[in-house]
């Protein structure tokens, strides 16, 4: 099994807004790209230290800050410092072990969001932390990864014609966010190829190993469903528009990002229903598969018990025994033994056991 | 197992308002029918370009568009910009696997909604997805398929003294809703017939196929109330009357369709919990079936094996065994062992085991 | 199974508000009784023509008209117009498959209610409708048969001396309620009788029968909390005083209703939780039994087996057994063969199995 | 099983405030007892009649009444007629099968509660009905039996130094709900206890007795749950303060009792999941005993089978088996026998079968 | 099992407010520490009697009181007098079987927490009661035993760089609450460990020990969830700024802890459904168990039962039975007998038994 946690441990008696990266330890150098746009212009660029993204900060154009890695804490405390970002938020940013939130603030919108996404590989769940510093014209972005989630994204971004370009940074978080659902409905068809594929073998031949796959499902149902429920309540909370950063005509695309969630949490819990019946037809098939076992070995044990029997008081040994005097002895004793072999099966149809 | 998914991995990434169809692609052209009425008078027509219905938009009287097809959407758009339809609004009619919503704008609602259905040939619950768009003096409708659900309706327009001419757009829009949960009714009276079926056999003769049909059926209900659900705060949403073009007069009959879709989850619910108890009784015929078996093994068992053993003594070859060489050993150790056998049987009778 | 259902698959695409009986078909003529009642006077009569009853729509005295029949629909539709009752309303009167429900209108309060019952020939609990139109000095109740469910309240009119005569339609109204939630509760001493009935036979000699008796009562439980449920929301509903029609002095009665029906469902509940209690009990019993079984043929196996096995060897013909020639070799045999099965038999003291 | 229901069907169909008293029959007279006190004075005395307590009514000194006994309806009349206390609330106070409930009126708050207790003789959770009804200055309390669970309160008032005395009336009905939670506590602790005799049997040698105990224990917080359950509605209603006669500084109290309610609560839930758990236990035991008879019958009957096969060869009465009469033949077939059952044994050795 | 509840009968019929310690008995002497502080100096000593804290009550720097031992009822009661703090919360401190809660005066907040905790000696949960009296300049804290839990806290005082030391006290509170917290995380990865050595063994050799293992951290989980859901609570009241003693620069932090607690409760909660899921898989091992084992025996008697017949039959005693005199009737019949056995593998191999 996968362990749930990350370790945290290391963290106990720390002061809060202590930068400590928690999550898998890493090497690569982080990367950090650039996306400055509007309407009429747009420019992209990977810096390499980020202080040179910090003159966007008050441009009218929108700009997306993207970084690949949160693991260097430094760059973190940078940013917290030149956007003034409260410290708490820095460390959410940092221990990727964060349950999704939402901190409005009167200056900018923090959102700490996961992608779960499905390892081929691995044949794993696994599950990327996302976190976004939503300001008036700027959005950062902060994965654990570089990962190409965002790709589509920029894709429209450096098209001129896309409406996109004409709407400010909500609208940019908006697609981000979208952007992570559409991930989930992605997972949630995996899922559900893998849920046929079980159902297939419960339906022809159920063995041990498909009892694990199910309750494999069933906790990667589990890990889904942890993620998506407190997005659920940050996406409510943009949608009812509890901060001036996000302008009303927006709204309605938060709402439908919200209708999303709930009809992925609706899915899931159908999802586990579904389990449910199929671990029901899984223990229900062993009891059947005992059955049929013991009643063949009831059957064999009937015939063969009273036959070996009168096989028995034939071999005794007493002297004044007629029968086995008689010429035609042998033949009647094999008849009757067969007579009776006969009425049993008859008696075995009649009790439809046969 | 149907799929629970109408695959939609191709839109991930795509910008919101995109009009793709999502659902089973299709090549039959799209079925345009007008009907125009108020009190006097009744139009109703066939239209082959949608460009035909748009002088209706301002005219006083209600008019009914009806369109029965998603996948041309190119119809969908221009019908969109003529009736100035929010994009995300049109990408939820053309996706034909939205959860049941409502979304209430100033000039407009837009409801999204699913018609489960059985459809008998396959043994099946369907579900079409119908959208309504209510304005001030028009409902359009969109259908997946030609189907005839509401057929009833148009029955009841045309004919002059039925009160449903005397009402507006918003009173056209609860009756193409009535008529949907009506349909639900029914599906819940084909689901009981189910349930008797499966219910007789259970306590005849239940088999494993009385399982699956068990499973099929708690599966059956799951897909019914996925739809029924989100559809009661979609009915109880217009009957709070959050928005003016529904008018007062009409709020009673929205609440009465509020109370008839409240009866549905409460059947629903009812089914589910007789469901289970009806795996109870199956899993315990089926340990009932087991220890008839075993006990019917255990009563030749053991009556047998002493018997056995009492002639496994008679042929041993032992030299000096007087009883060998009585006179009447023979019949006295047939009378012994058929002693045996009915203290046995007294034994078992006594215990309740015969 | 009875069905949960009365078929309502005619009413799909009817107007609403279209009068169509739905339940049990019937030939006897309605029965419509009048008592019309003050402090000082009271008058009981039984009339022939829903018309003669109008006249007391405006009186100062109280009226309470009951009908018991509803399935002459002219007779519904005329009380409707005289008394300007909501189409919808009068609809639900006739269709007597309702949900429990309250509409409250600024001229009058239509209630819906449910009498369960326990049909003592048919061993069933039977569901009445009851519907009640309560106006400022008027009651109209509908009855779908003849029953005497509202016979004691009749019996307290009648005597001059008793408190309701003092009051309005309001109190008369919560009396007819009243009585429908004391029926409640000895429907729940029925169930309760049956319940220690089961659970005698249970800790006796459970059966199969046991076990449809046990999901027969889970059933019945269902129907009653079907029928308990909204009637809550209904008590509370008129309790909390949402219509002027209810008095002030009269809320302390719907409160008091209102705690009857909590206790009720909190009793239901706890029914419930004790069948699920008698189920658990009823398949421990059945692997009880199971295993008394196995273990009676395995002691019996057990102690046998070995010894057939010994009788086997002495029964070879091998030519060269010395043991067969000894004097004592029949007796000796014996013998061992005794003191194994007294081994055995320690041996399963030992281990409990005896 | 005791019944869960006092029986109530005679009052169908009565008047509401009719009294009659719901319980257990008795003769015994009533007990009534009188304490009035303030900081300074203090009287106890036991009255013969009702009428006697009544000059206390408008005393600025707090008065205690309390009534043993409430099967005598014309003590409770003359006591609602001179504290002029709404007759349904004396309906309550003698049909001891109410739910625990509280109602506020200006002039008084009547309180219905219940105590439960356990009864060390019969082994059994008893619920003892407690009203009180609390004025400005007075309380009084009925009880259905002359218990003492107020023995200690009137101990703290018969003291001059304790803080009780300088309180008021309000202050006096807290000590007495709080007694009763008190109670609760006490009640737990015994079940407890139970548990964990019960818990000690399952892990020895589980029994159907166990299965019984486990099942009454449930049964036993099914009962508790039921009687604490409405009390946290009852207590937090006094908490808030909805009426005048609770003063401020004695609220923080009832919020003491509060928190106890909601503790007892978590309580109960955290032992019915122990309880759950139990059950789990004591079933897969019961097939863990199973399968261990059933795999020492296969060991037996595994090593037995072939080797009686052997022993009927060497039966046979073949004319030509020369193995017969080899000298060595006999020990030959006894060795090749022993060879067979421990080939078998080290079979089931590393079967892990052993 | 270790008992749920800490004894409190004694404490059934006394005043509120009585200082009665409930908890484990002790000797040891209390130790009292006090430390005060702000940005620029810091003082911290061990002080013998209470009364040497009392003068820092009024004064501007922060003073944190820590009491280790709640056992000498007369030092809180000395607490009480000079911070004059309601007997009943000075109850709630000694008594250390309180359920976590929140009480907010004017003057200060009193919060009981509980610091569950893993004892690795015992390999079990303890449960410490931490009380905190939170002023507007000083907080006091009781601890039930001298625990090093609150260290870092300390360390972080002692250092003048820290920005603990700008704060105040309700800072002091956070951070004391969030150490709790932080030990819950702990906790969490204890259970986590041991989840997944339960779930290896379950996946290999499955035993009665691995059944009690899984109960055992079920039932740990109970008591962790009974500690943090009213935790949840606590917090939340404090996080939403009930009281001015919280300033609004330290709600953020609160809301953080919140946002922990949050965390904790759906990891438990996974947990539990985790467990579920092992139990199933448990109770599914011990029916494949079975069934192996009766497979098996099936398959021994199926094969040697009609063997053994066949020796029986050439081991009667008839005088003419003609193979007997057959040459080669021995072989013969051994190579009849061995086809038998042939044909019965075989057979077993197509129903896929073998």
């Amino acid at each position: 099994m996968t362990s749930l946690f990350k370790k945290r441990t290391q963290k106990v008696g720390l002061p809060p807004g202590t930068l400590i990266h928690i999550g898998n330890k890493k090497n690569e150098p982080v990367k950090i790209t650039v996306i400055d746009y509007n309407e009429k212009q747009f420019q992209e660029k990977e810096v390499d230290s980020i202080e040179k993204c910090f003159k966007y900060k008050d441009s009218s154009t929108v700009t997306w800050i993207n970084i690949d890695g949160v693991h260097q804490t430094e760059i973190i405390e940078k940013i917290g410092k030149h956007f003034t970002i409260h410290p708490l938020i820095l460390e959410d940013v940092v221990s990727t072990d964060q349950r999704p939130k939402i901190d409005i603030f009167d200056e900018y919108i923090s959102i700490i969001l996961k992608i779960p996404y499905y390892d081929d590989e691995k044949q794993e769940i696994n599950i990327e932390q996302v976190s976004l510093i939503l300001g008036n014209t700027f959005v950062i972005s902060f994965q654990e990864n570089e990962k190409y989630f965002f790709e589509p994204i920029r894709e429209r971004l450096r098209k001129i014609n896309y409406p996109i370009r004409k709407f400010g940074a909500d609208y940019l978080a908006y697609t981000l966010i979208d952007i992570i659902v559409d991930n989930c409905f992605t997972l949630l068809e995996t899922l559900d190829n893998k849920m046929n594929t079980i159902e297939e073998k419960l339906l022809g031949h159920p063995s041990k190993a498909t009892l694990y796959a199910i309750h494999d499902l069933k906790r990667k149902l589990l890990f889904l469903n942890k993620s998506i429920w407190p997005l659920r309540e940050v996406v409510g909370s943009l949608e009812r528009g509890e901060s001036p950063l996000i302008k009303n005509s927006t709204k309605i695309y938060f709402r439908d990002i919200y209708d999303h969630t709930l009809h992925i949490l609706e899915n899931i819990e159908t999802f586990r229903e579904m389990i449910t019946g199929m671990l029901d037809i899984y223990l229900s098939s062993l009891s059947n598969k005992m059955n049929e076992t013991i009643m063949f070995l009831t059957i064999i044990g009937t015939i063969f018990i009273p036959l070996t029997f009168i096989t028995g008081i034939y071999g005794m040994n007493f002297k004044y025994m007629p029968e086995l005097g008689w010429r035609l002895g042998y033949p009647i004793a094999i008849l009757f033994m067969a007579g009776i072999a006969i009425l049993m099966l008859f008696y075995f149809k009649k009790k439809k056991w046969l």
